[in-house]
């Protein structure tokens, strides 16, 4: 039986926010909480949103969980939830899978383009009032491994192709249009460019490493939006800096904000950008508004959408994904 | 009949160059020459190879043509060869076309989702160290309004579709998905980015002028790959300083270089690059394997390719074009 409200009964929901918080969801049952007071507000909650999804709170708070039937979280990737305690729990996880696919495909596949033709040296010259004509690169006909085959992945996937590109997309088992995870050091000698589009699981975390970057093709390019923890950031400074590599578009780090003192700040070849690739304008009501149609769900006891598998880290598939047996406590 | 060689001569060939020039042409017969030389060198030559596109010598050298049979430019606009002297003579003028379509169609791709995702912005910040996050627009769902039907717009037209972008392609006639340039003023309401692909002529110059750009909706982004003077400068100036355009992205100049005085290399949202975008790595090669192609037909009677209309000033079909009559003499 999906996880829902006790019948005729308004749950009781914590929103974990900092600066920016849900402008439609309040109501008497509603505890707009930040990292500070998280922990005094869970005994009771029975419904936590995560809006602050860079948050780390809740697995210092979790102790406090006395009454928490499901965490949903404003992010694609659940990998600051995926803490023992939780994973161990009948907690219910989900997360916003669905909302920020075609705007990353969008983002990925315009920062192909843009390294391809250099507009980075385009705008430095402009910045200079320097004429200065250069040769680009096409991007038609170069090949693309895109690894990830959630939706972000699939969406970047046919949009790179869509553009002239030659892509392979990797998952973690092989499928239709699909290789398995281990054909990765098979494709990667032909990845001009590769991208990441993965969780963070314990079988991703440091998947790019000097290993794998020394099969990438001389002056191959990578493209990060997935998490910075699927690169071994040293690894991957070490061959940008000897050339090995032409270039890298990150979107994700290890820790965020990038400290100011990174080496990848002003490394050759490398833009910086603060993950954002799938924050388009409105996504916040978007966000918003999915965890609105989830809490509907919950309330008349309907199978929750985008529930994560708490085995694998990640939403299994796009159907409707069955929740474990409802429980009336947390711990 | 088509224009050709006589038989058995082999075609006195004058190559009008800069720094740049052809690697594989050469022999007895072939002339090379700069802006300076070239009236020296015109009597006698039949073929004259415009490999310099940024000349306007031609023009002033043309009294001294008096065996010019043919015509080739390295580049798909031929603005710069439709004075009226060779307009008015039997000269047949042959263009590039083919070469730069797609690498085209990327390069604004790449710019519309460069802008909509305020790549620039993100290079700035990252410049300064500074992690900033910014929500930024989707491209998909957006109206493009393309201006130029031949394979350059049509090839742009295609890749901004398959990034989701909803696109109006605009000719000079109506056609098969192709309003007539009639029916701009009222696409031009919807141009959330309106993308100049189209050749220079008398009836384009200055088509992008204030009366046009006041149609535009607000905010919306002009891209200029066809010819400068497509665009009446000071219009959009006005229009950007006063925030109803947010951004351009301009690769052609009335003139080129783009002076260092000119107020386009710093006004907010406006993207200057130096005439680059179909000049991918190998370009040259291709754009000489062209040529060679079309003189190979020259000295067998066949009809030569990319055959200029001279009282429309662009290639009107990608079939073979019919060359006007043989003759044998330029003037």
């Amino acid at each position: 039986m999906p996880v829902s409200a006790d019948q005729g009964h308004e749950p009781v929901i914590t929103i974990l926010h900092s600066d920016d918080r849900p402008k439609h969801l309040d109501g008497p049952n509603v505890r707009f909480v930040t990292d500070e007071t998280l922990t005094a507000a869970l005994p009771g909650t029975e419904v936590l949103l995560v809006w602050d999804f860079t948050s780390t709170a809740v697995r210092d708070a979790w102790p406090a969980a006395d009454s928490l039937r499901w965490v949903h979280t404003a992010s694609a990737g659940v990998d600051r939830l995926t803490f023992p305690a939780l994973l161990g729990s009948d907690v219910v996880l989900t997360n916003s899978r669905g909302v920020f696919d075609v705007p990353m495909a969008e983002y990925v596949t315009g920062l192909v383009i843009a390294m391809a033709k250099d507009l980075a040296g385009t705008l430095d010259a402009q910045s200079r009032r320097e004429w200065r004509h250069r040769e680009s690169e096409r991007v038609g006909g170069r090949t693309a491994v895109v690894v990830g085959s959630g939706p972000i992945g699939r969406a970047t996937a046919t949009m790179l192709s869509a553009v002239g590109m030659t892509v392979e997309l990797v998952g973690r088992r092989a499928g239709e249009g699909v290789h398995a995870i281990d054909a990765l050091p098979g494709l990667l000698p032909r990845a001009e460019w590769l991208v990441l589009a993965a969780p963070l699981t314990d079988s991703t975390r440091g998947m790019l490493d000097a290993a794998a970057i020394r099969l990438l093709p001389p002056r191959a390019r990578v493209v990060n939006v997935g998490r910075g923890a699927l690169i071994v950031q040293d690894d991957l400074v070490a061959a940008l800096r000897d050339g090995h590599l032409a270039g890298a578009a990150l979107d994700v780090f290890e820790r965020e904000p990038l400290p100011a003192d990174s080496p990848l700040w002003d490394l050759p070849g490398v833009i910086v950008s603060p993950h954002m690739s799938g924050d388009i304008l409105g996504w916040r009501d978007e966000l918003e508004a999915l965890f609105v149609a989830n809490l509907d769900r919950f309330r008349v006891g309907e199978p929750l959408e985008n529930v994560v598998d708490k085995t694998l880290g990640f939403v299994t598939s796009g159907e409707l994904a069955s929740p474990p047996t409802r429980t009336g406590s947390a711990r």
